[in-house]
């Protein structure tokens, strides 16, 4: 039974519910690219799916790359002459840029100032704010905050290890029939950010755990990672896997209010390519297609020229373009649980249309075959025919071996399962065949 | 000379009303996919063109299908107690559903209702229902006259037979110079209905006569056939011929005031799909041209996967969109003479298409021929040149061997017959020659 | 340095003041297709850039054409019986038909109104015509001027002499490290006519005076001609030339205050059309791309299907689009030094996309280099990447060795400028590599 069919068949508003709770586990947790944050979060998702999870050393050459420190944080705060925290890193993790060196001393408000980050434009809101590779500290605040600091003497303190260590990521494998991958990419290295961070991994651990134990063509492989340097670190470790890699989906900002975005894979028009936009055409929420930039999230490292994967990225809002990206705003209340079960919902689609493609061969391509005799077919004549058959014909006219069914479904215009469904009763009616070699029912 | 050129000479109003009176002719015979009503038809079209009659016997395997029993009617009716006759076949054809069963019997109103059509929304409209493949009987009948029936015993009388017989279709064939082939297909199975049928005889009929004693390329096989088992029983019987056609038309739904509909081959870059799209273009008239889709009239079989031949289907207002269709408002009124030569006049203009499509070699390539010395050319420069002058430089700037006339016409957005002339008058002044072995000219 | 980025260093309305002044110096004389004027045209040409001048025989034979005669003119007039010319060549040179052959006669108005042409729509303006090819003769003038004159005899007189003589046309060479060539095309025997003439004129000539002496790749030839004939005669003549054009513009009406169009060349997608469609796209300017049609300037000779060469046509107006064109409205007020200056420098953007475009390979295929380690991207997360940054990723992902700079420029929608300052960035950080043997750079 198709994916999407066993979801029609739960209570999808429960669904989301759930989503939304695990989303709000992993809110509070203070993650980076590497160290304790992102270890916790990771044994969080492998209390619902069986997650390998990977530690690398600091210092390993990652192509052009090298795997970086490993950055802790335990405290971290601006503390006024009156001894009160004006800035505390304990009430909002976004307080701190995200991998400061530490820093503890005194020093006038001039002298901190430069290490201040607002955003005028939202004076309530926090940034978020990281400086990975170039060794610096810095605060964030809301312009508010700001305003109301007085000149005077402040006591800085970012209470942080920046060590050689490991980069940590999980990797979960479900294993199909065939070796060929789907390769589902997210990252899992932003703090309390939920729409930019957390839909995505809360609705890969959902599919992830969906899949399970089922029947599967595909071998699915799930990725919880720092962004950039994990994706630089898994395909630099993993180049035998990522040539199995047949299709994929980076997936994030998924849990908004807002519509669809799919962008592109590099080729334009590989299988996920079509397929996304085959489900996005008949999913009933309004959806973009965008057409690949390599700038973006970790698809610039599976499409970069030398590996030239097919990945595309999912999304609701697209990154950068709502005020909330990357500020405090983006927070539990951002992400809606009937959005993230949409977005499951809708992945699950996807994964229905890349194990369902194939062509097939009409056993009686001279003519139509008597759909009738067979009760394929409407009795009375005069009346118009139903969606179900007008599906059956079109699989019959375009199944001559060199069209699949996606090919027919962007074709007829009808749903991907619509075609598929007609392929299902023809051929267990014997006028369908399926291709030899490349048969992917069981 | 062309075709349409020939057209231009005669007086199309006096086309228009010959059409619709071999329409009316026709119309109150009981046609069905066997039967007496269709032999008739055929025999008043055999008045008119060198039509040969095919007979195929009941039971006779025509790829997955067989050929039907024969039926025939005399009469049917449903009598009320008062012995006058409520539905009567005598009156309307439509009345009867086509190739009902043999019935008498005298039974309470609510057992026949199951046995009864009527358009709820056009209640003085009687439906057009048939059950060729499934024995049963019905009366097709108007909203109002159903309203009017009381509970009450009838008498209902179906004095038909359904037996072993013969399939009957009509084939008119008029030889060209070549052995290819253009097929003009259209259904005659339909009992008083004009758009839907009528119109589709009369101007293929038209043509046929039009064709004879020409000189012409290619040769010309219109088909007047049963629709779908006709279609099928042909090709089953005819696939060596099958493998001559070139090009092909389904005409049908060509009378009635709408504009042009083009439904193009299951190959949609057809020559033919090609040729209609640019005589349409520029017929004055409005028009829109449409995928092929697997569901419709006998396109169905002609571009079924096994065969996947270059027919198209050519409509004024497409089947099943009108309300009228399928129903006793499709009658003599609602096709026009006017519209119907139109249609005539536009299948002319296709075909001048197709015989008059060839490539040539432009004699001078390197740079323009002086063509003032030719009396090809205005004389004094300042102007504007003429469409006619426009012609000639686009026929020797695209007459590279790799273009054809038709390649040329849709390029320029040129009318083709413009185009045709220009290379005409081109290759008599020596500036052009047609390519060896491809010339389609005598 | 980019050509472009050197015109950016200089007075643009400077430049384009220079061009108007040399325009006005061109427009008194009496040009045609042969004869005097245009070989004081060219004399005057070649007082700013090295011109070849060459002389080609009446009477050669150049494909399917003649050279002309050589056309002369010293005087014309019609004379009122007080004396009074009421039509005077000398006042304006479009008074006479060009190539009027020689006239001197006394005769009565009603005989001369044969010979006479003027535009009624515009009583102001006086039209331009010619008759080359067929021996006649001519007077051009106002609709006002033909309404005063009165029945009355005439003296009628055109001082010319049509001979055996030469046809004149210049070339200008530009060596560039290859002997691949781009042509510059610009007709040149156009009376007092400005746009229509003048413009490209003067606009050809600042570009090969601009180009003097430059390290380039390609090498520029400059052909200043008499329309028509003048291109017959050059390719009849340079055939081996005529190989090694690999891109070519025809720049004519590039003077007046219209956006710009480009007609493309036959072929349709030539490098030549794709740079000009690229340039134009981010030049802030309205314009239009046109499809190729045969008839037009010289490109209808460079287009001929023997030579098909990579060659458009520049324009901003549309030749016999605007009212002004072959009148004597066409005038030095009709062309602005704004225009013409933006127009070089536009010329001169295309010429950097021929110069500059090439394929790269990026020398570290496998997910992005560290650009950051490089000082080649932003320090701080969080906000947006500059479109510097972004062109550098484009580069380094296309950079695959089947994407030129070009093709980049196209499928990011950036400057071709922003794309090539990047590879250029990247190449000297290395890590990109010109493709061996298809280099451009010195």
């Amino acid at each position: 039974m198709s994916l999407l069919k066993e979801f029609e068949r739960r209570d999808l508003g429960e669904i989301g519910r759930d989503l939304h709770d695990f989303a709000a586990s992993l809110y509070p947790i203070c993650r980076s690219i590497t160290g304790s944050g992102i270890r916790r979060t990771l044994a969080m998702i492998q209390d619902r799916i069986p997650l390998r999870i990977h530690e690398v050393p600091t210092g390993t050459p990652v192509f052009d790359w090298n795997v970086p420190k490993e950055w802790n944080i335990r405290d971290a705060y601006i503390k006024a002459p009156d001894g009160r925290r004006v800035v505390d890193f304990q009430q909002c993790n976004l307080h701190v840029m995200n991998y400061s060196i530490p820093v503890h001393a005194t020093i006038p408000l001039n002298e901190i100032r430069p290490h201040l980050f607002t955003i005028p434009d939202h004076p309530d809101w926090i940034p978020y704010r990281t400086s990975y590779y170039k060794e610096d500290w810095g605060f964030c605040l809301s312009h508010n905050q700001l305003a109301e600091l007085k000149d005077a003497d402040y006591e800085v303190c970012i209470d942080s290890t920046l060590e050689d260590g490991q980069l940590t990521y999980g990797e979960c494998y479900v294993a199909g029939r065939s070796s060929d991958e789907v390769l589902i990419s997210c990252h899992a290295c932003h703090p309390s950010l939920a729409n930019d961070n957390l839909s995505g991994l809360a609705v890969a651990t959902f599919l992830a755990e969906h899949l399970s134990g089922r029947d599967l063509h595909y071998s699915y492989r799930f990725l919880f990672i720092p962004g950039t340097i994990g994706a630089i670190t898994w395909l630099a470790q993993n180049r035998e896997a990522s040539e199995r890699i047949r299709h994929g989906l980076v997936l994030t900002c998924i849990g908004d209010a807002g519509g669809f975005h799919y962008k592109k894979s590099r080729r334009g028009n590989a299988e996920i390519d079509r397929a996304v936009g085959c489900v996005l055409r008949d999913c009933g929420e309004s959806s973009e297609i965008l057409n690949f930039s390599p700038y973006g999230y970790d698809e610039r490292q599976y499409c970069s020229p030398g590996f030239n994967l097919p990945v595309g990225c999912l999304m609701r809002s697209v990154w950068g373009t709502f005020p909330e990206y990357h500020t405090s705003a983006d927070n539990l209340d951002f992400i809606q649980p009937a959005q993230l079960a949409r977005s499951l919902r809708l992945c699950a689609s996807i994964f229905d249309v890349l194990e369902g493609n194939q062509s097939y061969l009409n056993q009686n391509p001279y003519c139509e075959p008597q759909l009738g005799r067979r009760n394929l077919y409407r009795s009375t004549g005069g009346d118009s025919i139903s969606i179900e058959i007008h599906a059956r014909f079109w699989v019959l006219n375009l199944s001559d071996g060199e069209h699949s069914l996606l090919d027919i479904a962007e074709r007829s215009g009808m749903p991907f399962a619509a075609i598929h469904d007609a392929a299902e009763l023809l051929r267990e009616n014997g006028l369908l065949k399926g291709i030899v070699g490349v048969e992917k029912a069981p």
